[in-house]
């Protein structure tokens, strides 16, 4: 077992040769440090054409935005590539690969997705990739469904649930999603302006209630491995495919918060995109998002639904019918999942580049207050959105 | 660490000397076998006086009822001196006090409660504890809020869901509870006369549904750590004083199943007393149980909201009024729960004294089609259940 040492580029490209799988490994000759988060080291080695061949990601003991003084578990690493290789096996034209995987170095070794792009990037811009929406869904529908009670025996679901027990990043997400934004604290980031809508969030029984409610559902129910950050950055497109990496807040929980997350970035991308775009491509662009919530709901129901038929192991649920109840309960967390989506990237430590890069200060600032609200009302009124339909109703409705 | 090998009564007594923690181990000179249940070997230990002192209880590899043919884990012992060591810690008041526990022999030593009586068997003769309902409430408020998110540290309750992951006693429930008296299965067990009763289990949709919805959130949702078999069988009750003991099913579950199972039982007490008592003392008896379930849920109520209130210390679910939001979902949880108890306990593979005793084939046979009846109605209207008094109306309803 290697002991932990942070990769130079040098030694990043005899990891990959060592690792990478590929035929001549002796090509690859040289290594970019490409990451732009703020947990990973993330070098992309190159052949001698200069061609990116092969991605080598490690994971840092600490958050690199704040220097060395926010340690963080390097077993993260060890979660996001069992969680992708678990999501792999279930939904590979939609995972990233993993080649190999170092628990001790906390490295991995995964396909290069050169030829791919980010999709949040893509989404500002303005550009449309019509089918990403229905493989997100597609993605959600197979990994979700295997690895929950309906596919999995329930020993091997009980102790993949002990594998996948992940507490340093659910506790990332328990903070700045269901804390934070509805309390004063020192993390939250948002204009002075906004203050009063922000104040709002406090106090607000309905609220606060859902919120707790939401909260205890990520903390208590185990349905599936989560990829447990699934916004629009952590998905590449490229013309005809989709595939899903970033996996290390992977956990068992609650199915709808994986749904209600993608479903937040769409909205969030749709509360920017008047500032992004000209009035006549920002309208078209806003109906390209609500059509895209649509497809990726009925997408996932319907995939889910064909799975739960002919897949089903667990003999009482299997029943016919009850996948489609649980479904209606799923959905109702997912609206409820991206209302507080909507809310931490507004008021919370982390943003989204939808509305951040906004030149324009009233106009970002008027796209904040209306995730703020959006966000709020949907929260609140989860219970009551019985379908994709009534949501795109209602975002029409606060928009 | 010392090899397993099942006890003889001369082991049990040198056992109980070692490792009882009395004042004058070498008092304790005979042992007796008591052990009425299949899993377990139960010693009582005695003194010179022929006083039973302390109890030296061991898990069977196998289910005694089948001969050696049925293997059973011995970590259950593991989980159930755990458990139960977790339990005293929150309700020392009523939980049984484990002296010792060595997980390779599968043993522990446990405080002696030759006071008591198991509570089924006085309920059954019409003896009445009427503080013993209060007390269980009491007991699954403590235990059950101490465990719960509210109170533990996030880290903490996903090291505790870890610890208390077990498969082989949860298989158990999910079969018996939820699998064999919807279906045509061989460890069924119903007079023939019963047999539309049951044939009509089996393919009623509304029913079948809800049993595949609580067997989910008996599989997926981790709220607390549950007694997870707090039957009448499982309580002794002495004047003033209530103990439970048997927490081998102990795992991270919902809390309305260990409250559903606690009234499912005092409702087939309910079923059974026409049979059991005269009219008159029947009559009377049977308002005790409609108050005794008031009466624990009232008090389990109580106590939760007075502990979210007094000790929560997760910031969001802390929010005045979530906890009693919490508590609604929690009741409507343990009606259908409760519902499934009394299916079981007339169809499947383990009865109840209670209605199992009564010597008049004709009388048993309609209080078995009573329990199956009410039972089924729970569970299909258990979210049309508001409160304990809705309860107890529906009850007189189909009596």
């Amino acid at each position: 077992m290697s002991q932990y040492h942070t990769f130079t580029a040098h030694d990043a490209v005899a990891y990959a040769q060592q690792y990478g799988g590929l035929d001549n490994p002796s090509d690859l000759t040289s290594a970019q440090e490409v990451g732009d988060g703020n947990l990973n080291l993330v070098f992309k080695i190159f052949d001698t054409h200069g061609v990116s061949r092969i991605i080598v990601k490690q994971a840092l003991p600490y958050v690199r935005c704040v220097g060395e003084s926010w340690p963080l578990t390097l077993d993260r690493a060890r979660l996001e590539a069992q969680t992708l290789v678990e999501h792999y096996r279930h939904s590979p034209q939609h995972t990233v690969k993993i080649h190999h995987f170092d628990p001790a170095l906390a490295v991995m070794v995964m396909e290069d997705l050169s030829d791919h792009r980010i999709w949040r990037g893509e989404l500002i811009k303005g550009v449309y990739y019509p089918q990403a929406a229905r493989q997100l869904g597609r993605y959600l529908a197979h990994t979700l469904f295997h690895t929950s009670d309906f596919y999995l025996h329930p020993h091997e679901k009980k102790a993949r649930v002990a594998q996948f027990i992940n507490p340093e990043m659910c506790e990332i997400t328990e903070d700045l999603f269901f804390n934070d934004p509805y309390q004063i604290h020192e993390r939250n980031s948002y204009p002075a302006a906004l203050e009063a809508d922000v104040a709002a969030l406090r106090n607000d029984d309905a609220l606060k209630t859902a919120v707790a409610s939401l909260k205890h559902r990520f903390l208590s129910h185990a349905e599936a491995l989560l990829h447990g950050d699934i916004h629009s950055g952590s998905v590449f497109v490229a013309g005809n495919s989709l595939k899903a990496i970033d996996a290390e807040f992977g956990y068992y929980g609650p199915i709808g918060f994986d749904v209600g997350t993608a479903i937040g970035n769409l909205l969030l991308n749709y509360c920017g995109l008047p500032g992004q775009l000209g009035i006549r491509d920002a309208a078209a662009a806003r109906e390209q998002r609500l059509s895209d919530i649509q497809q990726l709901w009925t997408t996932f129901r319907g995939e889910f639904l064909a799975l739960a038929e002919a897949k089903s192991r667990d003999a009482a649920l299997a029943w016919p019918g009850y996948a489609s109840a649980f479904l209606g309960k799923v959905w109702q967390d997912a609206v409820g999942f991206c209302g507080t989506e909507l809310i931490r990237r507004s008021v919370g430590l982390s943003h989204v580049a939808d509305i951040d890069t906004i030149a324009d200060e009233a106009m970002r600032n008027e796209c904040l207050r209306h995730a703020i609200q959006l966000g709020k009302a949907l929260i609140v009124i989860a219970g009551r959105i019985d379908s994709a339909e009534e949501l795109v109703a209602r975002v029409r409705q606060y928009g």
